[in-house]
């Protein structure tokens, strides 16, 4: 499925300042890049950096003191998804993961999953099949925290949500994620484009590592799961900010979209499609 | 420097459990290791995991319900240490940063920078040289936290430690990353062994970025910098965790122990090595 | 019904000391002492406060350095309850409350209720008969949270609680207490002797306040509510203290008895008493 | 000295709600009031509540769904101020303290004294004089937390002020009042009308218990401390607070005012009033 995604972020700058800017679409197996455009204005030197620890391509710039900045990105991008029978599907021992995957089973900033597995297990624990036990985490966080814009800021964390009750999409994503690791399930955080999101902006979800495969999970039932592009993973948002700014400086709005250049797109979600998991960016 | 370390582990495991142990000597170029063995009783079949994320050596095996498990490691170690004059040392801007130093700018479960930046500038903002930061820093903690065995468990973070005055090993290095991070300095966690450590157990610290390398820091002063082997490095401990066991269990007591094998070893510490930064395990 | 109560508290004293003791049966209009006798060794003298603040007994002494102290409480009660029928039982409007129950409708030091409504009314909102509201938390609190001796300190409160599910008597009050003044329903902290509790200790539970009177409710169902002989009531532990102790001093143990005088005991608890509330030290 | 005060707090009323409505000067034997108006719009029956736990003059309202509530006070007080040569202030014995005065010394919801214990003595314990202590405390918060408007909020409580250092006159009193508790000095709230403070708003400030009398410290140094109309004490904003709305509602602001009505008030602070305390409302 064909997708055009585009982002616009507008700054006034204080200081002088370095930006980390990860906004980028993912270059995966499962996601190809057609097309790209990155513009920044006023004309600043950029540099691409890859990181061995986490998936995702971060932009660094450094600006000048007063600088109005203006950062635009748009692409055309050609993201799979796999679907896959969830009755396959079979929880991966710990002794059979790969190394790389074993970060994922450990307590992170948002993610304190070190201290939620009493309550995963008296919630969560006598569910035996592992797709089946993501999917009451992501129903539990569905039923039992509102969505509110605005409710919380960079510092909340899941141990926060589990009592607040309250969050955006990456308060849910952070509170499965913790959830999943509370029960020794793989899980990472997943930025992205979203289809169909509203209003438009970026989106968190989560994937969970089941059946030897990231499978994606998103409590916020907000979006098709079938239209995500993915932009970046991590162990939570710390590792994959939109932005992360050293400096001071004014936020003058940020502005997302994402549109389907296919004519069929049928959603996905985990209500409409029963027995059936999703990975994105998959093939 | 050549060390001989050891240490033993022994569990009493009440369910099938895997268990990823982290005890070995790193390989680095700064870290030789000349000869080092390592037993399981009773025999059971062990696998090396290499991380891509961190620098470390996992091992992981898969015991029965019912094993008396004895992990053993020995090791003949030559540990370099590199030391350097201070007053040579200079930030290293994020814009200058390489892409694998970026993460440890950012909070982590144990560390929450994000939490403690208006108190890490109200501190220690106005010292300008970054050394003579994070030596304040180290200084700091050592002054207003209370060294106490057994006064913190595995869930104990920075953010607990700023208030409670009291912690161990773990929990000072973990205070100091939080607040080097804060001050957008990197940092990282630092488990080892530990010449001169009474009583003798597992050690942790932390390692800064400054000048273009990774500095070693203790604020406990509980054992010279230069009789440091190590184990590993990581975002936090919970990343470099000694053991992480994932099954029912008893422990039945660790014991640790490094001997220098060169006779003429001078202590390097903060208080007796006046203008000079050491970084361990670098040539 | 008669109770015989006894306690017994040992301390070793290590610098100037005041004690403030608060294991002495309440004297009120359902709660009778027929004898009672308090002893301390060495002999010091004391003195009994009373607060307007709360219903408790304060005794305070003043003790020397190096004294080994020895603290014993014996009496013989009569304790009324008053058992009524929960169906004519409905909830006290707020424009209603006399003026000195308000105050329990606050947050204290370990019921932080401000923090807990959302959950509260997720969970408890849709009940509309407040008495049958409160057994749903009390209920809720039984099933979701492990009775686990030493598992929390005094520094625990109900925010932790409701996210670590662990705890004894007196998480298990707080939590009650803090739920229900999220569901603006006043609550108090109970501290008394507890008949047939196993083993035998002081115990804490809590008091809504419903159609006019002060209900006891206990989540721990560890002993029959129509054994309990009433110490102290107080927002929360930090207002009803067993000993609140200003020095320093090594604790020798504690040992507390309860032993019903007549013979047709008949326990009353939730679980057996259907549509019966119960209010301690009534008429 | 005598004061004109006023304030107006005006309310969208969208369910059927009661307020508790704290904003009547205080009536006590060093504050007079010599005359009063409190008005309601539109005209609903009120009640005055008096608590025997707190010094307080609550309004109990009750207001239907839909109202335009306008609430005005008005009132000119004259108020005692007491100096005091704080070199004859000695420090109050817990075994010498007045019964009502010792639920000061505990814990409470936003000041959590037994967290704070280890910092406080680290940072104040080598202070032996009481007075220069709490001054100690006062200038430390003074010089170590940032007051910004906005920053917090109903929640924030002197743990989280401790480490993330900013606030609101609120925080302040409490974080004031954690730190005397945790070092054995009572330590009560205070909220009032405060003269030259600007922009005008209610003020919150704290009073400590020193040499048998109540004293207060004002962290903030916005306002005169002989310029203080008191409200209310307790043993923190729990007890209170402005108002207590319980009912869904919008505000739509607060206006307050307070006037000097004599020629010769000299500003009392404890910048300007070396080895002078000051006790307000007290003769």
């Amino acid at each position: 499925m064909k997708f055009e995604i585009a982002s616009e972020l507008a700054y006034e700058i204080h200081s002088p300042t370095t930006l980390l800017i990860n906004i980028h679409a993912l270059r995966s197996p499962g996601q190809t890049i057609i097309e790209e455009t990155f513009n920044i204005e006023p004309y600043i030197r950029i540099e691409e950096l890859t990181s061995i620890h986490y998936e995702n391509r971060f932009i660094r710039l450094e600006v000048e003191e007063g600088t109005n900045l203006n950062i635009s990105y748009k692409a055309i991008v050609d993201a799979s998804h796999k679907i896959i029978d969830q009755r396959e599907l079979e929880a991966v021992p710990v002794v059979a993961l790969d190394g790389n995957v074993i970060p994922f089973l450990f307590p992170s900033r948002y993610c304190q999953s070190d201290k939620l597995s009493t309550l995963a297990y008296k919630e969560f624990g006598h569910i035996s099949n592992v797709y089946e036990k993501v999917l009451a985490i992501v129903d539990w966080i569905y039923e039992n925290v509102d969505y509110v814009s605005g409710s919380t800021n960079s510092q909340t964390s899941a141990y926060d949500t589990i009592t607040e009750r309250t969050g955006v999409c990456r308060d849910f994503a952070h509170l499965g994620i913790a959830l999943c690791r509370a029960l020794t399930i793989p899980a990472r955080y997943f930025t992205g484009y979203s289809y169909k999101l509203n209003p438009p902006d970026f989106h968190a979800c989560f994937e969970a590592y089941i059946g030897g495969q990231w499978l994606i999970f998103d409590a916020t039932r907000l979006a098709p799961l079938n239209g995500l592009v993915k932009i970046a993973n991590g162990r939570d948002a710390a590792d994959a900010s939109i932005a992360s700014i050293f400096g001071r400086y004014t936020s003058n709005g940020i502005t997302v979209s994402c549109r389907a250049l296919d004519d069929n797109f049928v959603p996905f979600t985990h209500e409409n499609a029963y027995h059936k998991a999703i990975a994105v960016n998959a093939i």
